[in-house]
């Protein structure tokens, strides 16, 4: 089975959606990007076991995905979030050119703190 | 019971998580302001069977929070989002002010609508 990326996001916004043991093998797969012959010997379960363990916390994810959208809508909040920093990029540029207005960059400094707050905050 | 009003934001979050009967008899009672015994005679089960359904439908929406603390995490988003918009406006004026800036103007107008429609995609 090829390592499917989308899980990895998935993971980060539901991974406490699953029970210990399989976050567990669901990361050895696709955060440290150990083999299923490598879970195996490590955990002590058959590389069958660990397909079908990692199968199954493939379809949960996907599950929660379809159900809460939250890998899609906070995509969607990260475009929206770069164009604010692009937008108050601009205003600064502006602002440079023509009123330097002290207050102006002080306050576009701060949104594109604030945005870069939010994304960090995900 | 008390009604929890705690309830009917995680409902927003939350509630395709739960079955789709679960879902229904909650909506009514949070969000359609029914009582017990209005929402028992209209399901056609007792007043008791539909407490407990609430009462497991709100359980399994505060596990959901505290796995995934969606409304806190949006709660800290529309903070930032706010001000942002207050930023947003405070620039606007100075440059009424001072430059009066086309420029500043249409741009500070669109990192409203952006932060508007980041909040209403919640």
């Amino acid at each position: 089975m090829g390592k499917n990326l989308e899980i990895s996001l998935l993971l980060d916004f539901y991974g406490d959606m699953l029970t210990d043991k399989q976050r567990d093998v669901v990361e050895l797969y696709y955060n440290e990007d150990l083999s299923l012959a490598e879970i195996a010997s490590h955990s002590g379960i058959t590389r069958q076991g660990v397909r079908d363990s990692i199968k199954r916390a493939e379809g949960q994810l996907l599950d929660c995905e379809g159900r809460l959208h939250l890998a899609e809508r906070f995509r969607r909040i990260q475009e929206r979030l770069d164009e604010i920093t692009d937008l108050a990029r601009d205003i600064e540029r502006v602002n440079d050119r023509f009123g330097a207005s002290n207050e102006i960059y002080s306050k576009t400094k701060r949104i594109i703190t604030l945005a870069e707050e939010i994304s960090d905050a995900e």
